[in-house]
């Protein structure tokens, strides 16, 4: 973590499984990691056309604000929830998509995984896709370690699926080996360059 | 909802379900009962000691600042949130406790329920004293219409869990019935008494 806070927003559509990652994340991070987290869920008038949205809020300081001012990553697990809320991201941040629900990508450091195609075709479980993203972030963003990761979702998972959402987690982690974020090249646009 | 903003914090220990009645309750206003709603978990040092918090804030506008500041309802699972956060009740807020776990209680408008005596003795499964508590809740505060906090547990809720959850959340509405909390006498202390 360069600065002392990174944002994260996780969005899709209600069912995927939004909440739940977000609430694993700021587990991992709030309880094992030792940070502080603010973890937030906010339902408003943009809320009710049936997407799904949740915020993790990460800093080694106490959080004075805990929604989302500027993300430092989106994950958008479909269509609308990319184009409702790419233009959030820092020109420097990160856009995650689910490439089978995101065709149109309005943003240039963007990683494109078929988090959903892998969960059906590896794990036989399309409900397992929101792990698979949360594997995938966990490796790229660097902001939590995978240990404290599984920590975090054997005490939000029930059971009797624990093992297939570790291995989703693995799979997600295997399923951006290959992407160097560091090469991808900075936004040129953004609405709020500081002056 | 007298004023514009009902904040409620639920708090006890890890695994007593709090994150989840909390995910329940913004649901059920901020999705079908189409109000402003935030939902948040802070993790810091104080939230190590294996206490569990979660927050929810109502408002008819939108909310500028998603994080209680004083409220007007805290449910505490145990001692040791309700020491924790009864000093952040505002004078005519009103606590709710589980009384299996909560023997001391600092707090004049206060309502004690064995929620999880009612779980174990009428539904046999402890794990359920969290929708108990969460019906008690509506009831108590009327801050949420019962239709669609029943469909926002069944939207929450693993299918095979459903009919317990759902006999769990009456048995809560039950459970406060003789209470009539207009009768009970507002605080006398508090430490920010505006001037």
């Amino acid at each position: 973590m360069k600065d002392d806070r990174y944002e994260i927003r996780f969005s899709g559509s209600g069912g995927q499984g939004i909440i739940t990652m977000a609430i694993i994340l700021a587990e991992a991070v709030g309880v094992y990691d030792q940070k502080y987290v603010c973890q937030t869920q906010s339902y408003g008038p943009e809320a009710r056309g049936g997407t799904s949205k949740a915020e993790v809020v990460i800093s080694n300081k106490p959080i004075d604000y805990p929604k989302a001012i500027k993300t430092d990553l989106l994950l958008a697990m479909n269509q609308a929830s990319c184009n409702a809320y790419c233009s959030g991201l820092k020109p420097q941040g990160l856009l995650i998509v689910d490439s089978g629900f995101v065709e149109q990508i309005p943003f240039n450091r963007a990683v494109a995984i078929p988090f959903t195609q892998i969960a059906i075709k590896e794990l036989k479980n399309q409900m397992v896709a929101n792990m698979i993203a949360l594997g995938a972030i966990a490796s790229l963003s660097e902001i939590v370690s995978i240990k404290n990761l599984e920590k975090a979702l054997k005490a939000r998972t029930p059971q009797k699926t624990e093992g297939i959402n570790l291995k989703a987690l693995h799979a997600g982690l295997q399923s951006v080996k290959q992407y160097d974020i560091t090469s991808l090249p900075e936004s040129e646009t953004s609405e709020d360059e500081d002056v």
